[in-house]
């Protein structure tokens, strides 16, 4: 059954973790660039991660896509480009994913992202032409459905939805974006309202911010169908980090990002109460971005058991809410095996000299001060005001 | 060239990091029971891991037989004793390691640690033919040499390295305790002194305490071997969480244990730190233990490179100190691709109602009162205070 | 020269502090009640006060008379009441704040606040009866001018106002609201117009929140009279404690309430902060309110001196940024005698194992849920949900 | 009845808290040079503030002669010394403790603490003529007994202690050390049995460092004079703050002192641990010192109050763990008039980008680094490591 009948039917589709931020820590991966090379250079590796994805209950498996466009590649990632052409790089993807797929009953979602040629030039031919390279593979290797995913710009977005929906497959469309809408402005909801528009089955958000913040933007989303008397499935990615400290665009301005943002991960009893709180919104396609791991993906999975009716294979290493700690010699440590102890922990950081939130860089910048501050290399708010005050915007 | 060439010859050994958390995350081992069964019902999950780290600069691949004593795979891992035999799951564990090892240059070590039987019989020759059982697949199998760890009493400690050494080959001996000693009050000195003593060439500390608290651990041992006149190599493999709160038990009566641990999680810069003091301790044998991921263990490759002369094949995925960054497109997030920013780095947790220290489970308890907790099913203080005084301890 | 002559020459008036909050700790007013009695049982306490007030730069001394309406005193303080009549509370306290402000060049404010009759019967003529009952003591004594302040309700406010107003005097207007509106959900803005109709030539808010939050609400009042057409002069008197995790009805709520405020106690840099930004909004009435000591009101006079033109006498005894520090033997400690260091501290709580955010009682809990608490007398969450489920809210 | 035959009647004695911290605030001390000139400047404020502390439980009333030797009045507070003599500062002192004395049932206490002349010439005549001159006007105002207080080294405590003993009053010493001991390394233990020796009836610590650790500190010197089977009383006046991150030289060297320390204030429930603390421990006279307001004062006698069969004044205004907050209208505030809510209460910050622990300026500095530093004008640990590495120290 392909991924529209499911969710038709009232099916939970539990989506993938990270692939990115799993595999740069598993040493595949380079922060920066964070391109998919891996998949021609160690398959192994790849395999082994949509394995562990699998095991914990995701239903969709996506190719190991992300940035996969060539000028992506091109740019960020040029010192693999010499080696190993996009073409490879997107059918080798095709090849794992399936491969994994056929070992349990998962679907393969082909997935684009945002492209350097939109930043740069926003030529509208040029960018759909990058969009439909990719898409020429994953019809030759036949997935299941597609997504487009990670947008700052609705624009951008909703030309990559009708390049996928060229394809006659499902299109589901997600954009990486906050309560306070896409980089030009444009709110959620009416973002929501072009994607359903343009062709997306689908709609929602992945990326950039944590779960709280994500089931938020889905549901203003939600209230822009609504009122445009339009119909879609909703589906949310979010990161494993918590960031309530975050600002528009996301963890990327957080100072952490991305290398030092271990004390926000998410524990998997954090990852139930989004479950949870997806599914009442309504939501039906739900999964992770960046630093969900197999084990926060099994978390949602166990979750919503009771409604799906059944547990994902790897719970059979994992007692629910925490219940093989039952047999743990010591008494007060057989006393964590309970649903209310987990639940209400606020788990401390080991940390005494770090505070609890921070300031993003270029906080309380205005748009003008921020394109300057790219433009000019201003690196610090300081030298940005500096500039700022010669130009007098 | 074996382990004690190469560290008699001033190499820097690098460990390798924690299996049972990174397989438990990856839904491969069960918490509560933590036992390896994951080597005979998914091999390839093991390999993958072994290669992870071996990839990121581990000299030494462990077997991955923790807990896999018969007596422990009966008592807390009596769902798998059913299926799957004591003995192949230590063959299975050395071959997978073997297969790894010989795609680099890598030592294969056998590993036993602390049973149940010591904990409820503490018969020695009980014990010790536990640890023969294991001795007998590591000699069949032909491992490099041999490491006990994860000892809380140095006595059992003790007959572990004595049954070790009948093989002939190198015994490493490290325990699971911090400053304040064993489980019976043996200082870290006079532990170190008892190992060498009982044919240990190197001995250090594992687990149960965050890389400082390990560090200040093996310092005292390093003084007692001084003051005792002895020689032997020291290693260090800590956790890689935060635990400065921590009582003599170590992290196991942390109330996150073992399923909130997520923001004491270690950065890659916090391990770097942790290396360098290691290294200018006189540790050469310098790895992790829970909580380690292939990424810490490339941390620990990559700040003592300099010293090694070469860094680890993983390198090739990430620019040392964030130099990846520096590709990058908004000015703020190029401006943390030097050292300074990230050793400078205070992460916050973005868990605002979440205090930075806890308070262990028994915290301040006596040692008699434990006991008597242990014995009695009390699961809280105040259960425990009023045990305490109708026995009038 | 009176109030208004003062502000319409764009003087800066520079309020006082909290009397309740720092005579509790002194030891002369009881917390719950609330009440000022203490203007005739220890009436050197409140002189003395009111003289450090005006020795750290307030340009109005508002009379002790907080909470001192009738229904109040028998209400809340009936072991007052008994023994002291409302009448002779509030001439005691006019008495001593002339005194004191004889002593300078400040004026005399008389105050009235909030009434239990409007929360109970909300008739009209009942509640201004209350209000006029202290105006007469006002009269009397001949305050300069009136301030009605602390009031949740506009309406109660406006009420207020128009008694006040049929002094003759100039009347001033804050409530304890913040941007989220009054108990009616009446928005700030709207607040400010009512308020402004009703005859009042200052408005502003005071108590309940913290100053970033209480300077955001006169922006909205701000808004609100630029909107309407209407002309009136701000004023602003907020908490001295950080309250970021305040939910609509302020700190009240917050657990720490009000015995356990201390780790959120604003330093004097904070207050400089506070007094700039509030000036750049266009604030000329600038004081504090529960929490405010003396020097945080000598912070407000010291970071507004330039434009003041002069230092208050206590700053005889403060330097400037802490420029005092610069006799000290350290160095460190010398080091710390500039603005940049104060200004850029982050200072720690010493308390690690405290959380940095509260979450309010009723939190979350909808306004209906919120009364039916009150009725019924529900003191816990828990308790509530199950009120709440019975009578299907 | 004088001090020692109510200690050895088993009497409870509070102490008073700290002037120079609470007169700042209210504008009559300058931090920095900390001298008491206000008792001749503003006696009114000074006389108001030790009818606090009567009134709060006080059986000890010091007069505010801290820093006022002559020599320091001189070197700090040259700007006083030329106005005011030494000798005026310290008679209006003891005149003014006087007439409050006699208010209640307390006795005055004439204080003498370290001096400058010590620090830079150490020569014995010298230091001890300041001393007695201190005691010149404490004998012809004849103050009931004697304390030499704030000693950092034992050597300079042990010559005040004789001087004043040359009186014939009795006589209480008090150091501001903390458990590692002098600033020349003398223990606890041995600064104890060295005071008794010189002739102090009463030992223990005050200032520099927060509850928990000053009772750390005179447990150290009750081991000290059991040890040499020694009898004396014991007395502790802490800091009203936490400081559990302080190094060797306390909360001076912490770089929120002294402006930024509010986060750090102790509560009044803090207080009540302290008290019942302190009596359990044996110690008897009990106050507080810098930090500590009427309030805090009171919260030591109605922890205490049991034992002691009566309350303060104050309480009058005070209910006992809150219980003047059952009038409240809220029923979630009420919920709060119990003493279990407010012992386990755990108070947020309100500053969530706030740590929860400093690292004290200075922080892992070698005692001769920290000489060369103060020597050498260095003020950061950079530039002190540059004058390290020249020296060769």
């Amino acid at each position: 059954q392909g991924i529209l009948e499911r969710l038709d039917a009232g099916e939970i589709v539990i989506g993938d973790g990270g692939f990115v931020f799993a595999l740069e820590k598993r040493g595949y991966v380079k922060a920066g660039p964070w391109t998919p090379e891996a998949t021609v250079e160690h398959p192994e590796a790849v395999r082994q991660l949509h394995r562990e994805f699998l095991r914990a209950g995701s239903s969709v498996l996506q190719t190991f896509t992300f940035y996969a466009s060539e000028d992506k590649l091109e740019n960020r990632g040029n010192y693999v480009a010499e080696k190993i052409s996009c073409q490879k790089v997107n059918e080798a993807a095709c090849d794992i994913a399936r491969e994994v797929a056929n070992e349990g009953d998962a679907l393969v979602a082909g997935g684009v992202s945002q492209t350097p040629s939109y930043l740069s030039c926003k030529d509208k031919t040029e960018v759909k032409a990058a969009f439909r390279k990719q898409l020429d593979v994953f019809m030759k290797k036949n997935v299941d459905f597609l997504i487009a995913e990670y947008f700052e710009h609705v624009e951008e977005a909703v030309w990559a939805v009708e390049v996928l929906k060229e394809s006659g497959k499902p299109v589901a469309a997600t954009m990486c974006i906050g309560p306070e809408g896409d980089m030009h402005g444009v709110p959620p909801g009416q973002c929501a309202v072009q994607l359903v528009k343009a062709g997306a089955s689908i709609v929602g958000v992945n990326c950039h911010f944590d779960p709280d913040t994500c089931l938020e933007t889905v549901r203003l989303m939600k209230e822009g169908l609504q009122a445009a008397k339009l119909k879609a499935h909703l589906m949310s990615q979010p990161l494993a980090f918590h960031t309530p400290d975050c600002g528009k665009q996301g963890f990327i301005d957080l100072p952490e990002f991305p290398f030092g943002l271990e004390p926000r991960i998410v524990t998997r009893w954090d990852v139930q109460k989004y479950a949870r709180k997806a599914y009442d919104l309504g939501i039906r396609y739900i999964g992770g971005c960046c630093g969900f791991e197999p084990y926060h993906i099994r978390a949602i999975a166990e979750e919503l058991g009771p409604e799906r009716g059944f547990l994902p294979e790897a719970s059979e290493k994992h007692g629910s809410w925490g219940d093989s700690l039952s047999m743990h010699t010591k008494p007060w440590v057989r006393a964590r095996a309970r649903k209310e102890y987990w639940e209400n922990l606020k788990p401390a950081s080991g940390r005494p000299y770090c505070p609890s939130m921070s300031k993003p860089d270029g906080w309380g910048v205005t748009k003008g001060a921020r394109e300057l501050m790219q433009q000019k290399e201003a690196t610090s708010e300081q030298q940005l005001k500096e500039l700022f005050q010669k130009k007098k915007f």
